[in-house]
């Protein structure tokens, strides 16, 4: 028996988000359709979390346990050849049976891209929010600098959480613009239910003038959703990385 | 009554081409439906030219004539504001009443893109042709001084095209990667029913070592469809910009 590691891709924009759910195209549901072909049998796949509908990842981690015989070098392979073209396995190596995609997860990246600029594309419509208003930039880095560091972010997370402690250290917010749009890159210990999609849509709000920066504070304090910004929209969220001691 | 010249961008994805069919989800079809709301009539559209299902466009051009009493600059905006999120006028303007968006064409600029190296990537299988075979480029652009200029493009034209004369003159063939992309330009004066996904299947048999470069010559000569290489997929191809006088 050996414990695999993959680092897997995928366009969120057909799925029901990554956790298995009755009825409904998930991430989970098509790799463990694939491993059970493989196998002959279920094999339960363990993710560092989950992904919501329209969410991508370009660094999502799972791993499984196999008793298949397959050198390490053609798993990422034979995977590819049976995954549907919205999932890609960029990476598989084997780890030390002790391994835990989820519990090792000692921090994240998440990425947040929304396309600047007066005219829609048809081409990033899934990939990036469309974002055509003014924004004060220097505003939105000042309100950043209050979100760093250890906070309890009670006031970012969904109310549909069933998580108790909402504490959390956020590491790293950039603000960056590539190819017509601004990106977010935010690095932190874990993040809440929709915590950096809620993050975007307060600095946008920031931005445009409607949150003042030092605002911030105080809305962290206040442990109260309706405080902070509106849900920025899945589509231009994506999972980028997941960092584990070595 | 006032003519419009309009360039639009399309995602060819979720469309049976540019062309009004019966039962089809087609650019044109979604174009017209919008302009009929507006004048509660029937509105004639005229593109440069189709595009097959799955090809997208950056540059395609229409026009249409109107008598409704609305300000050029705002006809882009209430065209956006009422399109399906994956067709988008990128600028609308006046035009003298002879402008025929399909008749005054002088030339035609295409794009190819081609996903290299060896991963799929789930967020360009809709964009670009995933191919991760070696190539020597080197042979690939000697064949192209091959199909510059004025030829009979007979080899390079699908048997299902009514055209009578497969004339054309190519201006221009440029090859250069761009984010992990190669990606053919093609400019000319006009292109024939599949001629650029034929160019393109053709120019990557030619980096394989399977056509010659020096054997382009005696394909166009045959006249012959069957000489040239395959034709390159769909997905990979956009119509980027029409070019008029003026």
């Amino acid at each position: 028996m050996k414990r695999l590691k993959c680092i897997v891709a995928y366009d969120g924009t057909h799925f029901s988000g990554y956790q298995v759910q009755p009825n409904k195209r998930t991430v989970q549901l098509e790799i463990e359709a694939v491993l059970e072909k493989m196998h002959n049998k279920k094999v339960p796949i363990y993710a560092s979390g989950r992904t919501d509908t329209n969410v991508h990842a370009q660094g999502q981690v799972i791993h499984f346990d196999t008793n298949l015989n397959i050198p390490c070098d053609k798993w990422k392979k034979a995977l590819n050849s049976m995954l549907p073209d919205d999932i890609v396995m960029k990476n598989v190596c084997e780890v030390d049976a002790h391994f835990h995609a989820r519990y090792d997860v000692t921090s994240k990246e998440y990425r947040y891209h929304i396309l600047r600029g007066e005219d829609r594309n048809p081409f990033t419509r899934s990939y990036a929010y469309h974002y055509p208003y003014p924004l004060d930039y220097s505003k939105m880095k000042k309100a950043i600098t209050y979100l760093l560091g250890t906070h309890d972010f009670t006031s970012f997370c969904s109310a549909r959480t069933e998580v108790e402690d909402k504490i959390r250290t956020i590491y790293k917010i950039d603000m960056y613009e590539e190819n017509s749009q601004l990106v977010f890159r935010f690095v932190g210990s874990g993040f809440l239910y929709n915590m950096v999609r809620i993050l975007v849509g307060t600095l946008l709000e920031v931005g445009q003038g409607r949150i003042e920066p030092d605002a911030i504070k105080d809305i962290l304090e206040s442990k109260s959703r309706p405080r902070a910004g509106k849900t920025a929209p899945s589509q231009g969220l994506y999972l980028w990385r997941v960092f584990y001691d070595n």
